[in-house]
């Protein structure tokens, strides 16, 4: 899932095709999340996947709109209805009270969601180091330790739980003129809610808007929008992400 | 999720609207998996729901296809990729290594699909007391007990982990002329797997081909085909399920 | 370990010796805990196991002490530290944080250990279709509902996490004149807390006071004082606990 | 748990006592499975730890006794019993059928150890950057990964299952003459089977026979014989083992 989500196709001002090194044919299709997915048989040796784009952004930081209203489960429309339902990595069924107990206080809405950021935001560590591909939103709960996805994930799995609809996605997070860019550069994860009618951004791990997020891919949790599934034996051996801002004259 | 599968629906020989008592609106909708699923807004009190219909059925078992062939990852339709990912109750991550180990050897397709349904159907003990809403096929593996649900969830896991699209799902199993019905009757989970270019049944739970099995939703796990989901407090009072066959004269 | 406990020993009015039909030998040994421990090898077919015994009772409720003094790790008795450790149906370690956040503003010592009770007592659903025995303390937490076991194996997690030694103990329940007995008897599970010097009885799943508690066996959770652990197939056929009251002329 | 473990006293030359810095009084007892415990109240600051001490070793690497007998439940001594019980990071009742399933086959006694020895090392992954302070030996099973004390779990759990006593010991390894010895030095977790009526060294980690092993402590799991357990923050600064051949003139 190397390509920019389809909601940000507009703003491509080249087309960010998918290019391999031997070349390879490589299919794309949608899949039932509507993000671009880009499909490949690799042959034996090392694989070179890379793609080059310019996309306009505003510029401007993450909305916030506190009094972005919640929905009764009633109103939300049929579409948003499986961003509440349990998944591979957010046990919504195990977190429930905790949720409720943690923030049946919190006002409906934009407050309740900042209050889940809030609290995630705070209790749990962040390290590189702390990268388990099996950790689930229980699993961050109790260990209070995680990387950006681990953030995510517990808070995604609160939201549900407050019968908030809650997807995980991934990005480019180029974060030019707000603060340092994390070295090396990576793809980052964050979530979006369902408000008063859309989806906001929201992010545990940083907990505050930022500037230049480029939507990849949404999905109920990691195992939907990951970059990259193999399937066979796929080592990685190099990773290298790079956003550079390009200001028009 | 109380209607038929609309890959049966040519052979409704009435409509399965489904009817409530009080009448309260129902909208209806089709989710991504292509299930048809009613949506209503229930008032305080005792709510029935009910509908009724006959269904032309070919009364043939299910069908045997020893030879049918596992397509390669690469050869995969995309739509068919998404049953190869862990889901909330399945964690093919988890148990690759075991599905890997138990039935690498056998022959790849139908016999490996086949050696999965044995190998749970035998080691896994059925008992309704058994029957718990958070059991994954982790626990299935570990505790060796369950319900209809635990057996293909367990099931779909290991064909997930040798690369063999496989989806659960949820319909009608009138089973006449082939073995006593269970009593009382129920909907019942069984589970489709993805060989020669189609869809085929496997029952882990019961392991052997029956009649009278109508389609009702197709999902990643029982989160995606749950009969109801609820928000809010909906104690079941009653549940009644009865097929009977109608013979065409 | 159908014996009662060394430390009601001197109340035991005749010997409490196990009896088995068919008669085999009985090996009696007391174990790191200092329960007494009986053990033999069953021949194939029904074995019965029994004992009868008249035990001198205070029939006073359990004491109460809200200002018993919860001691610091340093001034603990060395014997008393394996009692802060996690163990198989108790992770203190995944419920350590969990454990502050509810209960850090309680005062220390016993307030803080009835907060815990009143807790695990009003969030834990009862229910005897609910008994699991692969359930630990985090299911309990995340679940909701269990056995008596469950509610003594989470109020000791969390007496753990917060520093004050906890011990799971089984024992008989008689509660003559307090309330409605159980029906039908069973032995029962409470826990027992180092505060002031010794060790004092709570019990979350009745959170009162209660006559009669006959204790059996001490250890770190359900693991160490099974009342029976098998080696082979032991399917249990009938169990039936009695005790009444006998009052002294 | 920094002294020799008593087995061993008679070896020491001199006597290995624990000394701090700045000094603090350190108490020394006996826990119930016979290891030498000190206990300390640091003050805030740096504390250091250490102990110099020379043992007398055979030199002769592990023992190997291919016929070494399991003795049937029934014949094992009382103070065995507990070596079959689950712990927290052994959940044998989670992974006996899987035993049974893997190592039903192997003879009884020596060669069923050897055999579990034999998969766990096969199957798992060492790597430092895989440990992880919660991960139990079900974790290890279905993660394949880990670190010398995940292999031992593992084992452990698999010869419990099988009805062999099993203890998690730790100890210093020093290994020369050998292998060459990992780089730094660090303590050694390895495991201990009772067979033949006494305890036999094994370790799924290395399986193979090492020389120089010096037993600290033996317990259920790496629960009871940590190096150090702490209660309040104490962050690890530096940590250093070495152990050097000292051959007599």
């Amino acid at each position: 899932m190397l390509h920019v989500h389809p909601s940000r196709a507009a703003d491509l001002r080249e087309p960010d095709q998918l290019r391999t090194e031997p070349a390879v044919p490589v299919e794309t299709y949608e899949d039932s999340f509507g993000n671009i997915c880009a499909r490949l048989v690799a042959q034996p040796g090392t694989l070179r996947l890379h793609n080059l784009t310019t996309i306009e952004d505003s510029g401007q930081p993450d909305p916030v709109m506190p009094d972005a209203r919640q929905a009764s489960v009633a109103e939300l429309p049929a579409e948003t209805l499986r961003y509440l339902m349990p998944s591979r990595y957010c046990e919504v069924d195990l977190l429930s009270n905790t949720a409720v107990e943690l923030f049946g206080a919190a006002a409906p809405g934009w407050p309740r969601v900042q209050a889940i950021c809030d609290w995630v935001h705070q209790k749990v560590t962040f390290g590189y180091h702390y990268a388990r591909p099996t950790r689930t939103a229980l699993d961050v709960y109790t260990e209070r330790v995680g990387v950006c996805r681990d953030f995510q994930h517990l808070a995604v799995t609160f939201c549900r739980a407050m019968n908030i609809p809650a997807r995980y996605v991934t990005g480019y997070l180029g974060d030019i003129g707000v603060a340092a860019a994390p070295s090396p550069m990576d793809f980052s994860a964050w979530f979006q809610v369902y408000l008063s009618g859309r989806w906001w951004t929201f992010d545990a791990r940083h907990n505050k808007p930022r500037i230049g997020r480029v939507l990849m891919a949404v999905g109920r949790d990691a195992t939907d929008v990951a970059i990259t599934t193999s399937f066979g034996a796929a080592p990685l051996t190099i990773f290298n992400v790079i956003t550079d801002e390009v200001r028009r004259d």
